[in-house]
């Protein structure tokens, strides 16, 4: 209780003197604060959410307690909250400096320009808060169609497309308002398409030479379904990556950190230019961790609660609107890697190449309180003839568990095609809390050789890298 | 089927032709899909409402038929969502001035000065896009919480404030980007206020001589609170006017048409100041109609569907945020005169002055099928000794029906104190739909009526009014 007030007094202490010095800190200031009331609210609406019938079975427990489902909305509510409290804070030295009121539209251009020679922050910055607002609004509806798919139980084939729906107001935003839809073109495509146009030009081809100095495409309309499917991916993601206690937390935590490593690198290291996107990024992202933390600290092992789709899409929605809005969705797909992975590793099973029981998780057994990898049967249900010699050559590969009849040579069984089900496979049955750190654990790794990477080979690629410049 | 697909059609059209013409009939157009989309969508997910226990009793009926509960949730999200796909038609013509893409962040100072003098809209109104997203920032909030509350059944103490808390994007967005908080002072306490700081300052007192020139006051943090008491007034207002079929929604479209006769007025005979406010209403009022009158479709007697706090609470907001971003709040309450009367008539019972019984609808008579006035037991419960003067007197006005003793004189029952019963004691026993009619007859006359008299006594008042000056 005394350390809760200490953090109170810290939090209004980190939000107050942000005011001297940078959102950042106020951004520390909200987490806490998000962090606590989160803490306080759990316990105390956990009931009501149990009697209205959300509520699910821990399965990988003695027992098989009911606990309430769907209290990632409480997060994500509290997130909410914040990011509307915070506006002003993150707007504050614009409001400081053009005295007559933010947004006042009496400013006429002679004014606009003498206040411009005296500072470059004279004029308040309404795309930035159009930007920020309708990054709210997406993540807002994220969490509303969260709610109707954990009310309804909605199909799986119509869950998949629901974080489109609820980008919209993010790409419209962009459409309007931004509408930068060029791409650079890497070192060496840039070399092949420039050979190729002066090639077909000498050849006397109606060939554009202008081709000759290509740096960027614009991908127009393609931009929007490229970013469509990032909001797309990141929540489906980390829904799919899940199934035992403190999991989908837990990697949305790690993925936090990966991406405010990131954030950090460039706040230090990286040009002018690029230190706004990611001031963006470390604004949305703190706050993130504060409201995570206290749902981890309920949803790990052994889980008080579970958290629901709700979390899982406004989590990667998090991401997805942090990589969209900031212009580096390719470095935040890298920190996917171990999703991306859990995915492709999945897809044999999903495509139905193999049979997919209705439940993949590890099977608990209750003597020993271990997780086992769960099985497809499939002596009952054979696998596609096409798909046996790749069955059997992942089983070689020690990337699934085969058992095959030794006389027939018939497949009996696998594991299920999930990297839980592989890291049991891998290392032997463990305890539920032990196998979800693992996972954690290599996902942090995962993520850190992705960044390191994505620089050193990104200033290869391209010649330069917005962090470093290869001369 | 036919008729709906040739209305897509002429949605469509009006749509496409608002590039040429204004957002308004981009509006028509809009409302018309709402309409349709939500008029499709009721009846369809009314059973899975009925399955998660969303679900009541009408007690008007015979056999008290199970109805979905909270189906205005429908109607709210696909409002929401053509405000999303609203956003580029509105800005529209800023886009197509603007050739290099809306919000280009490198349009120097000279660049902006040339097109300055080209057009006047040449550089994209960030200040309106942000407006417009904190609208539906705020809308979208008050849904989550009205979803919240007809899921968890919150206290009434409660959820009275809950609209305040939804309303926070609007008041944030409103402190940093416009920051107006003064209001016209009326002319006869201006020539009040300045003939006694005359009168004081001759008299030799401290007193500020500037006082003399008056015309405006700044309400600085108060005038955020009076946009906040809007904002839960509106809401909750349309929340205690409810209980038989189709009022709730009735009187939101009666409120709706005469917000729209007002715009009218404004847009024909205004000045160009005050037409960006209306038009900004309009904007937001006839989709909003659309939406609403599909689910008056279901809910109108005998109601296949109920509404829920979610659509009462959404409607109140629509009308708050109208008036708030328009600047326009007092003429939107005078549109609210019903409602207030409701809600003054039935303080007594709501500060339980007078036995107030758990619920107050009328009741319903299965012989005749028709609804008389409930009543509260005045013999058990007494009012408090100080109201029975005033009980009395209201009897002998005929605003409430009072059983009396004859020969005690003791009070033995009243009729409850809401507007629905009110009418039921001065007209007799009517039909629900019959009831409900009536209502919304007397909410748009007195509507009209107080259009009329807000401009014509705004004239005396304020010595000009923004549609006509007396000179």
């Amino acid at each position: 209780m005394v350390c809760k007030i200490l953090l109170c007094f810290l939090a209004v202490g980190l939000i107050y003197y942000s005011r001297y010095s940078s959102v950042v800190v106020a951004a520390f200031g909200f987490s806490i604060f998000g962090y606590i009331v989160t803490d306080y609210l759990i316990p105390r609406v956990g009931p009501s959410f149990i009697k209205i019938g959300l509520f699910g079975k821990d399965l990988s427990k003695v027992g098989k307690p009911v606990l309430p489902e769907c209290i990632g909305a409480v997060s994500a509510t509290v997130y909410l909250f914040i990011m509307f409290f915070y506006i002003p804070f993150i707007f504050y030295r614009y409001l400081v400096t053009v005295t007559s009121g933010g947004g006042q539209r009496d400013v006429t251009v002679d004014q606009w320009q003498q206040q411009q020679q005296h500072t470059q922050y004279s004029v308040f910055p309404h795309s930035r808060l159009s930007e920020y607002l309708s990054s709210t609004l997406c993540l807002e509806s994220t969490i509303l169609l969260g709610i109707a798919d954990d009310l309804f139980d909605i199909r799986w084939r119509h869950k998949f497309f629901l974080p489109a729906v609820a980008a919209i107001p993010l790409l419209v935003v962009y459409y309007i308002d931004f509408g930068v839809t060029s791409v650079l073109v890497p070192g060496f495509v840039k070399d092949l398409i420039s050979k190729t146009a002066l090639f077909l030009h000498n050849k006397g081809l109606p060939v554009d030479i202008s081709l000759r100095d290509i740096t960027s495409i614009d991908l127009k309309g393609f931009y929007y379904i490229y970013m469509a499917s990032m909001a797309i991916f990141c929540p489906n993601s980390i829904n799919i990556l899940a199934g035992i206690n403190g999991l989908e937390v837990g990697q949305s935590i790690v993925l936090g950190f990966l991406a405010l490593i990131n954030d950090t690198l460039y706040m230090t290291l990286g040009s002018e230019l690029t230190k706004n996107s990611h001031r963006f990024s470390i604004v949305l992202i703190i706050p993130f961790l504060g409201v995570s933390l206290a749902l981890f600290k309920w949803n790990k092992w052994p889980a008080k609660v579970f958290v629901g789709d709700t979390y899982c899409y406004f989590a990667g929605m998090v991401f997805a609107v942090v990589g969209i809005q900031g212009h580096f969705a390719k470095t935040m797909l890298l920190l996917f890697i171990p999703q991306i992975i859990n995915f492709m590793y999945s897809v044999p099973q999903l495509f139905n190449m193999v049979f997919c029981p209705r439940h993949r998780l590890p099977k608990f057994n209750e003597t020993d309180g271990l997780l086992y990898p769960s099985r497809a049967n499939l002596k009952e249900n054979p696998p596609k003839s096409f798909f046996v010699p790749i069955l059997k050559l992942l089983g070689i590969c020690h990337l699934i568990d085969l058992e095959i009849d030794e006389k027939t040579g018939q497949l009996l069984s696998c594991s299920n095609m999930t990297i839980i089900n592989l890291m049991l496979v891998w290392f032997g049955p463990m305890r539920e809390d032990k196998l979800c750190n693992l996972i954690l654990a290599c996902q942090f790794m995962i993520g850190v050789a992705a960044i390191i990477l994505r620089h050193f080979i990104g200033s290869i690629i391209f010649q330069h890298d917005n962090l470093w410049t290869i001369k």
